[in-house]
């Protein structure tokens, strides 16, 4: 099909399309002659991915490129595949506020005795909120059987969110414990299994991949929009509307 | 306390605490003296809410103020209250790209005969994927008996945000029904209810807001995180590591 095809056929602004193209995160057509070219069915999936994961995962042009980079790697076997492409996908984490690095100095404006003398001793110091942290997840993990992501710790870009989210909540006054996460969890590896047996289905490990990385990323604003739905509806089930 | 102690015990910084106190966001203290002020338990609890608000749920500024002002009226019922505090909250949606008032007129640079000659009626006409969208929804609430969720429908952010979501996914060629939903829902539903008996234990209404509030807003990141986990976790089971 021309370009112009391609931006109808998938709801694309034209300019967008020639955009992405530019950028290489769509890769060219086969040249016909010298003003056009001829784009296939694979160019109108990858358009579709490329698209969704900007509008609807929120990700940065950058990152797309380098997760595609990873999609399109057919030297990898799929297991790496997967993986990198995976671990290239942003990662939200709730940041640390009020971490040591972070803590003011003493203020010119600290009225009375000052009891922020700790100094600078206390940059270096374990911070005992991620210490819990990280005691938490191991012990959630172990609970799980999750032994690869136990094995893998702090490599995993999600293990080190899912810490530091933790710590940050722990050091808010928000502690949870694993009691609280198994469920959710349980869940997560549930669905995590359903989304494999579907990429399964699919003929190549680059469309395999391609499929992993949508649903890892699209499907996030479904999940938390039904947590939303669902507070309401309990709340409305409790207390009346 | 005073402010120095408030800073310190919140691990917040001092210069922080002030922007929120000009802010708004932080009520002031008891004033003592033309240079003091006083704080209490109260403070530190919502200084920790508001901080984690800002830098886990990452809420803008505005937003923060408008939930609190709903936490803060002590005119409202719990269940109006717990309401319009939750449906302050941004509510993330896959934005709809390519919907037919993005879609790009006739372009110059269209090869050969264009077919985007569908003119303005387009810009009228019903949107095939958000009424297949409006029809998921519909027989998922239906299915969950949600049947609060399904009179409010989209006067609800959150079934607005939902719809929209999975019409954008649907556009794009990832098109999810009931049987995908159902399991997310269910577990989101429990959850729903685990955290309003924790609420529940709190002892005033404004304690038990601040919670849902809390709840709503800082537990995206942990669940997203752990998706993530259990998709490596699977993975690896399958394809070994």
């Amino acid at each position: 099909m021309r370009l112009a095809d391609l931006g109808e056929r998938s709801g694309v602004p034209l300019a967008t399309v020639k955009y992405y193209l530019r950028e290489g995160l769509l890769p060219p057509g086969r040249r016909i002659n010298a003003t056009q070219a001829e784009y296939d069915e694979s160019h109108l999936r990858r358009l579709r991915l490329v698209r969704a994961m900007i509008q609807v995962g929120r990700i940065p042009v950058a990152t797309v490129r380098e997760v595609l980079a990873h999609v399109d790697d057919d030297s990898l076997g799929l297991t790496v595949r997967l993986g990198a492409a995976l671990w290239a996908l942003p990662h939200p984490a709730g940041e640390a506020p009020g971490a040591p690095a972070e803590v003011a100095g003493p203020s010119r404006e600290a009225a009375g005795p000052s009891r922020e003398t700790a100094g600078p001793s206390r940059e270096t110091a374990v911070d005992p909120h991620r210490a819990a942290a990280d005691l938490l997840v191991d012990e959630l993990l172990a609970r799980l059987g999750w032994s690869a992501a136990r094995e893998l710790g702090a490599l995993s870009p999600a293990h080190r969110a899912l810490v530091t989210t933790l710590a940050t909540l722990h050091r808010l006054g928000y502690p949870l414990d694993a009691d609280d996460l198994l469920p959710y969890a349980r869940t997560m590896e549930q669905a995590a299994a359903h989304d494999l047996d579907r990429m399964e289905q699919l003929p190549t490990p680059r469309e395999q991949t391609e499929y992993a990385v949508a649903s890892a990323a699209l499907f996030e604003p479904v999940l938390l929009n039904l947590r939303r739905l669902a507070q309401c509806e309990e709340s409305n089930r409790r207390y009346g509307l």
